[in-house]
């Protein structure tokens, strides 16, 4: 299986480098019938896109998605869906002296040792740009989740360094620069505060991001490699700057017993969802949850110690424009990330059992 | 893809069911001219193997695997090796109740209703046990990857409930029953009397386990969906209980700045390893440091709420014999998980690089 | 994916050698709730089994299949389905001179050049024994075919050398040694005669054989690279000892006009079916009809020329028994491969193609 | 696994319809540090290319290929190559009959009946023009296999209709515009006649054509399900119009001796090559040769008998310009094919077997 693919029946290929001609992915699968065109793709590329804020790096990036191939006359034919996105504003002098020097933290100097060769404007193909293909795809899946199953995939910041977003409503993720789904004003200040201060440090910072699957039925997922939460956690863990995922509770069930931990069932429903929506790798048809940890973006001003291709150490302040925080637009990335994976586990479940007939209740409606 | 089977070029593909008439895998791919027999796994499978400490499930599963095929005059031919496990030792009457009623925190619910049908037999394909043949799938991994890279992957327990466990030496995880990487009596003492109060209450409690693999080159894994940490993340998830997965500073990351989290690059190695031994999907020739969090065991004797098949409320004292911490044997299955990924990113990297010139010295080593 | 796995959704990965302790074969993604025993399984591999007939080899081999998973209660729960078939009657003392010689025209010497060692008993994994366990996993293919759609899919000797075996029924197919399609008894006593004498001689012979589904619903097959022609002549060409597949007229289109050829489209159906029933790739819903070329048998005990694993120049007269016309038993082998290969389409088109509406007629009903 | 891609490592994922924006694909796998520009690509596209030679479809499309990403400063960085072909020189109107009438012997129905909606254009996905990206995609692989063993793949026309067209030498198949290995003058006038008169009826005719791969190393191949045959075999039948495939003597085999039919073996070198290079699916050294019939282009001008999507009879005289023999332009593609295949081979086979020693030379050196 290419490495640049992610799924088994609704498949993304990849491509493209940070500034190279262009970024794109072909997205196969896809069942057709389904109502597409470039303005359902367009406004989830804008959310994830460089120079939407202040808060993140002022790259211009136009992002403009072109649907090159799989729709005719406003529909999904059933044959690849070709989604092309040109690179423009790309300043590559600004990597100049990253041709041979590796930024600590970052991919540089494991692609240039597997690979013997990389293409260092930008980041190359390890750059954080290379999400908004899947950002894009993410868009298709999440809009025939929606129409088949009502289905909804949500994100937000759920800390950005040690400061916590508590959750309020979704509804207000999209009225802030962070993806915080919160109204409060003070809290909202001091995300701003504390990015300032870090711009102007030359410095980054981690961050959490929550997902959430609403609408999801019971039964998708394939144990015993292709389980549900095994396959959130490997897109997931794939996205750039991502250290750590949790499904439910997380690492919160390490200090847990066994009688506090697992969900009550009863005919009106689940008692609780430490769970996150999965059992046994299948959808419980409750609420899928997960968390994720972004580290701070290596790419810093500030001067750190290194080598250069010929071993020799050097000092590196990182030249460019970069996020001072790549938790934020991971947020539209990890939302995009599960539409994908649960689109796959959709077209699997039917495959296998389209015709199993029912004989409890679900619980979860 | 099978969901059966795990990896890409070294694939391992389970079969089996607790109380079925046996377990066991399908191994591929593995390069021919390895030596090996059944000495060389059943080690593995009696550490995982219940009964094997007082603090386990005291079922008596004899787990003697058999090589049928693959090995030709005790060196492996390149052709599929597959391992057999007898099913012996099964008290199915234990789980008569389990037929129709759901236990909650446990797959019952979900298999019933994504099949329609389940074996409800000691978990059926839910059931740790399936864990086993893939430890003996690993101890093929292992051995080939320490004769070829001298790889060594090891595994311990990091934390059991809200006792951590602090690491002294990798020699004392076979010293106590508990994979404890110490040798501290007291605290061994602590970690035993908390498992003896456990089994009386009839509860269960979770726990955090380390894995480490020593000696891993440079370059391993495949961006970007091929990523080492997607598919240690993947692996890890699927791992019965699991809820969470970190690579190296794992979730630490949240809360910290980009000049304190990346390691510095030197001459002489690297200044640090928050990264956890992987940069951009690639393995750094660093260690590869892994945690994961595993929930209480939803397989309790205390009563708890819930229904059975037909929708009715029930209360369950889930009966049989159960792990009051089925995270300490999390740990060998951990290791065994992270030889088979790393297997398959050895395999995979040759395949594409094997004629790569590095310009650069290895600085790991 | 493993070389070992066919198929994509209703997978079969088999394992074993000739001469090993077991052959098998672990079938994974079968939908749940299908009635199965080793009853549904014996009377196909016993067809296919050596010993059946005088005119096949007189090996005997029990070939007991014993299902080990995947079934509860008698019906698949959509878990992994393993086959085992233990060996018996192997006389490996008969190989022992092709330890160290390689037979012409067989797979020894490239086996051995791939891995450098090679289990050269009975042939090893090179055996036509190990369509043994494809010819058992055809049998739940065929089986949920038939319950789901009604398919059929039969096979047939249509010429046997030089001599053609013009098709009467169906019916005749299993009253006769040689699959003949046919009860012409000087035919068939004409195919006897010449067994017999090729037997007498040490000689083996080719054959052709014809393969039929019918009742295959219109639409299975996905393009552009798993069409279900391409799959079908890739299952087929993996055969032992097959050299040539045919669609339809096959290779009878290279001399005809495109106005002779096409199958006109009417109302009540269509006019003809050069097409073999597929057309870009995808069923048309008649009959899907397969041609396929067996060389014969390489293993004679003519004296030929050939080499020793020193590379030193050897006359071998191949020991052991083996059949004057492999493809004879290549019959059920080739009908259980197109079960395979449709059963996985038929999984394919589902998952993707559910919910499509139709507004032209079937014409082919 | 994705039906648009061709590969296992070596991985080809295409994209497009005949009138749409573009048509590419996206290859993945290749080995880093091969040169590559659009120019080691274009010759092929434009043997290829319709409008090349009057014997072809007169269509303009200029095919220009451009290399998106995957290649920096000249040379392959081991990230997916993403090839682009915009789409000119379309005449739509030229197709308005057929998006409501089916072209028998075509792919209309088939596409109709599976996803409920179909490009029609050009004959949208199943158009022959998707062969262009895979021309394309074998330039890569070409290069490379040939750069690291030496290999070259060569294709010819083997036979027009009923005119067999005897090969002389590989050197002429580029000096005639039918891709035939031969300078008899009178053949090539008696071909060119009968394309002619075939266009003035607005018939078409079959073709075969003839596929040789030189310097392919011996052990290429992977067991069972894998074997260089039956991976041949698909990529082959999956290519538009192919009815037949065969391996070596392919179905001669059926009335052949086993005495006479098997390559005999002798330290200089095997004395014939009836297995046409593959033996038990593993390469043999010798030459690899395939050969693969396409039935007449069933895009014709003469009427005939078909329906619309309403279920009503209609007679059709296929408007747009079409190839009287698509088999010539199936020469290149074939061509490509046998290059996709044996590089994903060769992947394949270092994976698993780089390290193995060989004992006995390879005499077909």
């Amino acid at each position: 299986m290419s490495a640049s693919t992610l799924g088994t029946l609704f498949t993304v290929t990849t491509f493209g480098e940070s500034h190279g001609k262009a970024i794109g992915c072909v997205v196969d699968g896809c069942p057709p019938g389904l109502s597409l065109s470039e303005s359902d793709i367009q406004p989830e590329l804008d959310r994830r896109r460089p120079g939407a804020s202040p808060y993140v790096t002022q790259r211009e990036e136009a992002d403009r998605v072109n649907i090159l191939s799989g729709v005719y006359e406003g529909k999904t034919t059933g044959t690849p869906v070709a989604l092309l996105i040109e690179n423009t504003g790309q300043r590559s002098s600004d990597y100049d002296v990253l041709a041979t020097v590796f930024r600590p933290g970052h991919a540089d100097y494991t692609y240039w040792q597997k690979y013997g060769i990389r293409d260092p404007r930008g980041g190359g193909r390890a750059s954080a740009r290379l999400t908004a293909p899947l950002v894009a795809a993410g868009a298709i899946a999440g809009k025939w989740l929606h129409e088949q199953y009502g289905t909804v995939v949500r994100a937000c910041l759920g800390q950005l360094g040690d400061i916590p977003v508590p959750f309020r409503a979704w509804e207000y993720t999209d009225d802030n620069p962070f993806f915080a789904a919160s109204d409060d004003v003070a809290l909202l200040s001091r995300l701003g505060e504390r990015l300032d201060m870090l711009r102007v440090e030359g410095d980054s910072i981690g961050a959490r991001v929550d997902v959430v699957a609403q609408s999801v039925p019971v039964g998708w997922g394939d144990p015993l490699y292709a389980k549900l939460d095994a396959m959130i956690a490997r897109a997931m863990m794939g996205i750039n700057a991502v250290k750590g995922v949790e499904i439910g509770a997380g690492f919160r069930v390490v200090s847990r017993l066994g009688s506090e931990n697992s969900d009550a069932l009863t005919p009106e429903g689940f008692a609780g969802n430490e769970a996150g929506g999965i059992l046994g790798g299948i959808s419980t048809g409750q609420d899928i949850v997960v968390s994720l940890a972004a580290k701070p973006t290596p790419s810093i001003r500030k001067p750190r110690q290194t080598i250069d291709t010929a071993g020799n150490p050097r000092t590196l302040e990182t030249p460019g424009r970069h996020d001072p925080c790549v938790g934020i637009r991971a947020v539209p990335v990890a939302q995009a990330m599960l539409k994908l994976v649960l689109m796959d586990a959709a077209l699997r479940h039917r495959a296998q059992c389209a015709d199993v007939q029912r004989t409890t209740r679900d619980i979860s409606r």
